[in-house]
């Protein structure tokens, strides 16, 4: 049987544009002589419309134009993703279902059984478990149809705990004693560097534990913080990976189950790369999805709004980037050489503001509140939130996305001015350690020197007092991050750090820090996430609790 | 038989203070004569600690605290509530536990089957459901040991789709068959003022319908968003509430099963009024646990900055709150005065920091890069946001907490100015209509005029151009707020809403001001919740998705 992978890139809610491309999907797969196109979970309406799946209309709306697709299905079979209402008496409204299509008809509903409900998934927020299974008869061939994580029924990755089924069913062990001969599965997986070999193994393992080859068909592109990265594959009975679609782009390939020819894969890519490309489709979705084109942001001479502001121009165009440098008394030259320079190389549109005028102004409207009051982090906060309002005010006149260039590092620890350097409308770093922050520089500068090599190498400072570096208030950044990894992406207990051998108090020092920082962090730009665990809806912490 | 009803106040993963209060309170129920004494849901982690769920020290440490609680419960019996650890080979890694203890000893635990995950709950991320039932026998009673959602399995309010169960299994429907004689429920039902009748009628048909008498202890107490509003019961198996505990506030109260006596409680109290009294406990509790004593905000005069000003006072203490008034050129003479007449009301602190000069200075230096373009909403950011920056900077010198002012009608449509007035630590009136702020600004003065009637009486402005009325964008209030609450609250389709009788453009222009606005409620300061659905973490919208 011949099977069309369609890897396709979804914008939520926007179901005639979603609809339109399945269509144009599914007459290519025809034309092209497949028996059948398989495309990923909830395509219909993208992934993920979260409570969007409260509104009766929204619902209503991804259903009609389900049937819109079917009619339109003749002479190739389709298996699309999409909700669909539980009819029966109990339990959640809807089921993700995938909905298989033949002769121009809905022929069978296949209903995801394990509903990920952990991180950045919230599917039992919407959806019922289904607990019936079947298999369809099509072509010789016995389907067995899977949404996404019934494949897969492990623990999430970093579970401290220990216990290894997540679920109490398993619909692999269920569908096997069908012997289907193929199985299919509509998948929404979203990118993490540190996670990348993970899906893979799973589903070579699962394809060799049931002697069943699998077709999986991934979603691409991002939708706001997620970043989905494609990376569709065939994989044979005895779980070798055969053909493999690209990563962080579209893809579309037909697959012949009765002679698979040669292998087609993927170039292997380091990590950083795979970030580098995670952040570029990220911003460049952001902002076709939202209807913009063009960004801003303050270049500091620094190497983080360095490496946001290359990232935002491969994203979006030289054309479409512009950039604030806005040095205080406390800036060096040669941050300011190194910001002008860096823009130069990119050859983006710049301009100079001097933010001293108005820092000196409100300061001495406010001498009469302060007076007798030492000079404290209320200073540094006003030329941080000086620099906030020159940037918005340029976002504001002109139309363009302030981007946030905060890294993962500082957004932890709260190293950060609210309503002054964490404003934004998208965060491009915030799931970037500064260590990666520095991998990502050398990267982009691996052919030519784009990121001022100065900037890359001289100590980090916020520049906002005489002579401040970041290590006056925090441990050096290789510390710091191997301490935040243990602490946010492997939870592990502050002892279990210590036991590494870190000092006692430093880690008690970063953790303290990081609790204390979430009401910071719950006032933050969306951050495109590239991590097992990133800041944002992932990973909700109380406020008001005490550690 | 004797029980004690123990209805506290938490502070999550505070397990030291919370012991501490849970072993005081069995101590007084002992002394006091009762058999048992009953708390609330995680009355150990207090409700609800989210993602420290996840960090196996943090529920290793819960269990060490309840076993502390335990050694000293002797010569009365009680019920707590913590997570517990699935021993389970497959499943999520926790419990969501009742405890009981007798003689120094955990004798039992009763999981929660009913797992909420919709609007604010997300309990299934970390529980997993219980299926085993069984009652306790004690003290010549049968015991059915139910935590909160057990007892009620229907769909949420404002359900469009119309079914009938949330969920597949029905505790109370397997309970009754072991005949119980006695219903106790631990429970953590936040308040919110058009569900608080649901929560109660619930509980007397569940006690009616099954024949056995319920009591029913909820937490009380503020957790950043969320109200626990109290108001445990005794209800007997003819379905009357026979003793009801206070509302808003800690209660204790011990209830003879076997001689009920007379009715205790409490008075009806208008929902304006238990409006008030959540917010008031909202902002309290916020500092107390955050560990901050005063607050700051600034007032313009209007109407939200005044209710958030007097509700800060009650909260807090005169002393405690200080405010700036930040007239610009735009400001009215008028508004001036209002504000500080309702600062010499309360007898609070207040300074005058004019805006102009920093707004000036802001211009002066744009005016080079916007040259040649006309004044927009830009020039009307910088006012909003040189006032944000000058708050922040009083709460940054003097160590305050910034209270915001926005209400949940501008929160709606996005009428406000990220980085400017939408800045805050807590967003005090931000799921409040306002037509419900005008009802608060009249219950305030039901007694003597704090607020000046001015504010109250005079068309709302933001005044950041001249002449400039809110009316000039939006509806009249009355109308905006029904259109809001029928989307928002009841998720009604706009073509429900128009059929009601609305202008189809307004309604159309309404719904699509709420739907491009979410990626400003992302940004926003944590709301305090007192309708059932508020902005924040209970309504989760895509930002890139299209409407």
């Amino acid at each position: 049987m011949k099977i069309a992978l369609a890897q396709l890139n979804y914008h939520i809610g926007n179901f005639e544009s979603n609809t339109e491309k399945i269509i144009q999907y599914i007459e290519k797969a025809k034309s092209e002589g497949a028996d059948l196109v398989l495309f990923s979970e909830l395509s219909v309406t993208g992934y993920y419309p979260h409570d969007m799946l409260e509104r009766k209309e929204f619902v209503a709306k991804a259903n009609l134009f389900v049937n819109e697709i079917a009619k339109k299905c003749i002479g190739v079979a389709a298996v699309i993703g999409a909700p669909t209402i539980n009819e029966g008496e109990r339990g959640k409204k809807l089921f993700n279902s995938a909905i298989f299509i033949q002769d121009g008809k809905i022929t069978s509903l296949h209903h995801k059984s394990l509903l990920p409900t952990y991180d950045i998934f919230d599917e039992y927020r919407h959806f019922e478990p289904n607990n019936k299974f079947d298999v369809v008869e099509f072509k010789g061939e016995r389907l067995a149809i899977t949404v996404c994580e019934d494949l897969w029924d492990e623990q999430p990755t970093s579970n401290e705990f220990g216990k290894d089924k997540l679920y109490q069913t398993s619909p692999m062990e269920e569908l096997s004693r069908l012997n289907p001969t193929l199985v299919l599965n509509l998948s929404a997986s979203p990118f993490s560097y540190n996670q990348e070999n993970w899906r893979k193994n799973i589903l070579i393992s699962k394809a060799k534990n049931y002697q069943v080859p699998i077709v999986y068909v991934n979603q691409v592109g991002a939708q706001t913080e997620l970043v989905f990265d494609g990376g569709s594959v065939f994989i044979n009975s005895e779980g070798e990976v055969v053909k493999e679609l690209a990563y962080f782009e579209e893809g579309f390939k037909i697959v012949d189950t009765s002679y698979i020819g040669k292998k087609e894969l993927q170039d292997k890519t380091g990590y950083i790369e795979k970030i580098h490309d995670a952040l570029v489709l990220g911003i460049r979705d952001y902002f076709v999805k939202m209807g913009f084109k063009s960004a801003t942001l303050g270049l500091s001479g620094g190497i983080d709004s360095a490496v946001t502001a290359v990232l935002a121009v491969e994203a979006l165009g030289v054309e479409n980037v512009r950039v604030l440098l806005m040095p205080s008394k406390y800036s060096s030259q040669h941050s300011i050489d190194d910001a002008r320079e860096l823009a130069e190389n990119l050859g983006i549109q710049y301009d100079i503001l001097k933010i001293q005028d108005v820092v000196d102004a409100f300061n001495k409207d406010l001498q009469p509140i302060f007076s007798g009051r030492e000079e404290d982090v209320t200073e540094e906060n006003i030329q941080a939130r000086t620099r906030g309002i020159f940037v918005m005010a340029l976002s504001n006149k002109f139309g363009s996305i302030l981007l946030n260039t905060t890294n993962k590092s500082e957004c932890a620890v709260g190293y950060g001015t609210l309503y002054g350097d964490m404003n934004g409308g998208l965060a491009v770093l915030g799931d970037v350690y500064k260590t990666d922050v520095f991998k990502l520089a050398h990267f982009i500068n691996r052919e030519k020197e784009i990121i001022p090599e100065n900037s890359i190498t001289k100590p980090p400072s916020a520049e906002l007092k005489p002579d401040q570096k970041d290590t006056d208030s925090l441990p050096d950044y290789n510390l710091l991050d191997e301490i935040l990894f243990d602490y946010i992406e492997l939870n592990k207990p502050p002892e279990e750090i210590i036991a590494k051998g870190f000092d006692t108090e430093m880690v008690k020092k970063v953790v303290h820090m990081v609790n204390i920082n979430e009401y910071k962090r719950f006032q933050a730009a969306p951050i495109l996430r590239v991590s097992s665990k990133a800041f944002g809806f992932g990973r909700k912490m109380p406020l008001v609790a005490k550690y």
